[in-house]
C-alpha cells in the first residue's frame, strides 16, 4: 500500500512539474493567440456535443436520480451550448496580464516597470459541477495560466472527455497538452497536491465549506478563499418603509440558495412595526420562517405571521442558504453596527436609510466585500459588477475581495533594466 | 495546567477581539489624523530614550553578548533616533487607503466604486529586533489598521515600553489603546493567534526561515510569506565582461547577509574564461568560496583560484547569505532559463548581455517578483523601489510581490449606492 500511494505520489509530482514548465508557454503567448484558443475551443464544444454527453451519461448512471448532486453533474445540448458561449465572453473579456502598473527612472538611470503577469499554475480542487473544468480553463487560459484541475470522482468520465478536447486544441495550436491537466481522483493525493509549492502558485477550492475548510487546513500552497455569505439587512429609522420591504423581499427570496441571500433583518426601533406590517404578507407568500428576537415576535404575533420562531442566539449568524431569515430589533445604528460586527461573515451588508450621513456612516465602518445603501445585496456578482464570469465571491481580504474574477488571476512583476548599474 | 492554558487563551481571545473594535477607529480616521498620530510617536520615542536605553539594557543583561541576536536586540540612541525618523518617513507616504479604484454607474442606476481600504486588523510575528514595534506601528497607523504584535521574549522589556509609548499617543489622541497590542509571549498561545480568524486579518512572520514555515503550515489566517531568496546571474554569450564582472561581484559581494544577494553564477560557455578571468580576482579579495561545475571548476583551478570547490547538486538552490556563490556554465538562454526554473526561490533574477532581444526574452520568461537586465539583484527593495520602508520580500504571488511596503497594507471595498433597486 505505502509503495502504491508514493509512487502514485511522485507521478502526481511528475505531472505537475511538467504543468509547471508549460506554463511558460501560456505565460508568453500573445493576447490575440490566447483569444483564439478560447474561439476553437468554444466550436470544439459544440460539435463534441454528443460525445461529452455520452461521457457525462456514464457519469450519471452511477448516481441515484435523487441525489441533489445529480442536477449539479447534468449536462444537456442547452448547457453545453451556455458552456461554450461562456467561454466566447471570457475570450472577449480584456486580457489582465501585460499592464504597465509603475513606471519610473531611477536617479542612478534604472529603468522600473511594475506589471501585471499571469500568477502561473492556478490549482482548482472542485466538486460534481464538469462546467468548472471548461469555465476555469477559459479564464486561465485567457490570463496566460497553466491549470490543473482536480475534480470529483462522480464527474471523472465527463471531465476525461472535456480535458481531452482541451488538449487536442491545445496541441493544434502548438501547445503543450501540459498547459490544462487533469489529476486523479485518489483522494490520499490530495496532500501531494496541497504541498506542491514549486509547482502550483495558488489554489482555489470550489464547492461545500467542508472542502473549503479542509483546503484552508492542509494547504501550504496561498489559496483564494470563497466562502460563506452571512448577510445583513439594516433598516434604519430614516427609511422609506416600502423601499425597505422591496429590498428585503428581494434579498432574502430570489434566489435563497446563494451567497449573497439576506440572512438577517435589523431594524430600528421606531421603525419596526411598520416595517414588519409591510414585509410580513409578501414573505408570506414564500413562506419565510422567521427567527424573531423578542420584540419583533410580538410583533409579528399580534399580525398573525404564521412561520414563526423564536430567535436562539445561534440564528445569528447563521447562513440560512433557504426560505428562513432572523430578525432583530435594534436602537440605533450602532447596535446595528456592532452586531454586524459580530456577525457578519463580510461577504454583503446594506443599509435602507433617507438619511444620507447615516448612509456614508454604515458604508464606511462595514468591513466586507460589498457594502450597500438602499439596494439589494443580491447584486454581489461579477458579471452585475462588469467583471465577467466569477470564480467565486472572496470573502478574505489579500489579493482579491469580493467577486473573483479574470482580472484577477494576475500577479505582478519588477522589471528592472540597466546599463550596468551596480549597489552602492 | 490544561485550566491555566485555556483560560489565557480566553484572555488572548478577548484581547484580540478588543483590537478587533478599536480597528473600526483608526479605519475612518483621516489623512491628516494620522500623519499626525505619527509625528507625536516620533517626538514621543525621542524624548523616551532613556526610558527605552533602560527597558532594552534588562533585556540585554538577560543574554550573552556573544550570541549574534545581541546586536539585534541593542538599542542605543543613534538607533532611537534613526527609528524616530523613519517613523516621520512613514507619516509623509502617502495613505493608501481612500483611493478610487473602479467607479462606474450601472444600467439599472446603482453607482457602484471600489475603494482601497485598510486590512482591519494586521498581526506581526517576529524575534528579537525591537524596531519592528515601531516600524509595523507606523506603517499600520499610517494606512488606518491596527496592530497585533508578537515579539519575542529576549526582546519582552524594551517592546513592553515601547508599546506603552504608543499606547499613550493613541490614548492622547483620543483613540483605544486596544488599537496596537503587544501579545504575550508564552509559546502556547500562539496556535490561538494563528486561528483566531474572526479577529485577525493577515498575519506577517518577520524573522528566520523556521519560523516562516511553522507560520505558514499552522496559520488559518492568510500569510504574507517574505521568503528566502536564490538569486541567479546569468551572463549571456553577448555580454559585456566587465559590465558583468561588476555585477556579479556587486550582487555577492555588497551585503551577502540579504536576500537579494547573488547565490549562483550561470555562464554562456563561449564567454565562460573570460568572465572567470575578470571575476577571479576580484572574488579573491573577499575570499567568496566558489563552488563550481566542472567546466568552471577547470577553468578556476587552471587560474589557481584559492577557495575553491567543486560543486554538489545542493549547492544549486541553497541561499548561502555568506561569502560563498555556486558557478555553472550553460549551452545558451534556454538551459540558464530551466536551470533558474528549477532552483529559483522566484525573489530576484538577472541577465546580462548586450542583446536586446535576449534581454526582452528573459525577463519575459522568468517568474521571479524582480527581474533584472544588466543591473545587480541588490536593488530589490522597497526603498529603491521607490515604496518606503517595507515590511519584507514577498516571494509569494497573492496580493503582494516584492517588496512588501505601505502600499499594500489595505484591501478592497466595493461601494454600492442605490435607490430601492432589486434584482430580477
Amino acid at each position: 500500500m505505502q509503495t502504491i500511494s508514493s509512487s502514485s505520489s511522485d507521478a502526481l509530482l511528475v505531472q505537475l512539474e511538467a504543468t509547471h514548465i508549460a506554463s511558460g508557454q501560456v505565460r508568453t503567448l500573445s493576447d490575440a493567440r490566447k483569444q483564439a484558443l478560447l474561439e476553437r475551443l468554444a466550436a470544439h464544444v459544440e460539435s463534441a456535443t454528443v460525445t461529452i454527453l455520452e461521457a457525462n451519461r456514464k457519469d450519471l448512471d452511477r448516481m441515484d436520480p435523487a441525489d441533489p448532486k445529480y442536477d449539479r453533474l447534468l449536462l444537456d445540448g442547452s448547457r453545453l451550448a451556455s458552456l461554450a458561449q461562456s467561454i466566447r465572453e471570457v475570450a472577449a473579456l480584456p486580457d489582465p496580464s501585460g499592464a504597465v502598473l509603475v513606471e519610473r527612472d531611477l536617479p542612478n538611470g534604472l529603468h522600473l516597470r511594475k506589471v501585471s503577469v499571469p500568477l502561473g499554475v492556478v490549482g482548482v480542487i472542485y466538486e460534481s459541477r464538469p462546467n468548472v473544468t471548461l469555465d476555469v480553463t477559459a479564464l486561465c487560459l485567457r490570463s496566460g495560466n497553466a491549470a490543473v484541475l482536480r475534480g470529483g470522482a462522480d464527474a471523472f468520465e465527463t471531465n476525461t472527455v472535456l480535458t481531452q478536447i482541451i488538449q487536442t486544441i491545445l496541441e493544434q495550436e502548438g501547445l503543450s497538452r501540459d498547459c490544462v491537466t487533469l489529476l486523479p481522483t485518489d483522494r490520499e493525493l490530495i496532500k501531494t497536491l496541497l504541498t506542491a509549492t514549486r509547482f502550483v502558485d495558488i489554489l482555489i477550492p470550489r464547492g461545500s465549506e467542508s472542502l473549503i475548510r479542509f483546503v484552508r487546513e492542509n494547504s501550504l500552497i496561498p489559496v483564494i478563499e470563497t466562502g460563506a455569505g452571512v448577510c445583513h439587512t439594516y433598516v434604519h429609522a430614516e427609511a422609506n418603509l416600502d423601499k425597505a420591504s422591496a429590498i428585503v423581499v428581494n434579498a432574502k427570496v430570489s434566489r435563497p440558495s446563494v451567497c449573497n441571500a439576506l440572512d438577517t433583518v435589523l431594524v430600528d426601533e421606531g421603525v419596526a412595526a411598520g416595517l414588519l406590517e409591510r414585509l410580513g404578507p409578501e414573505l408570506q407568500k414564500w413562506r419565510v420562517e422567521l427567527f424573531a428576537d423578542p420584540m419583533s415576535y410580538a410583533l409579528l404575533v399580534s399580525m398573525g405571521y404564521p412561520h414563526l420562531q423564536e430567535a436562539r442566539p445561534e440564528d445569528y449568524g447563521r447562513e440560512f442558504l433557504d426560505y428562513k431569515c432572523s430578525v432583530k430589533v435594534v436602537r440605533n445604528l450602532d447596535e446595528a453596527l456592532e452586531h454586524i460586527r459580530q456577525f457578519s461573515s463580510r461577504h454583503s451588508e446594506a443599509i435602507v436609510s433617507e438619511d444620507a450621513g447615516i448612509c456614508r456612516r454604515f458604508l464606511e465602518s462595514v468591513d466586507a466585500a460589498a457594502v450597500y445603501a438602499n439596494a439589494s445585496t443580491r447584486f454581489t456578482d461579477g458579471g452585475v459588477f462588469g467583471l465577467g464570469a466569477e470564480i467565486g465571491i472572496s470573502t478574505q481580504k489579500l489579493h482579491a475581495r469580493g467577486p473573483f474574477a479574470l482580472e484577477k488571476l494576475v500577479t505582478e512583476k519588477w522589471i528592472v533594466e540597466g546599463n550596468g548599474q551596480v549597489r552602492g
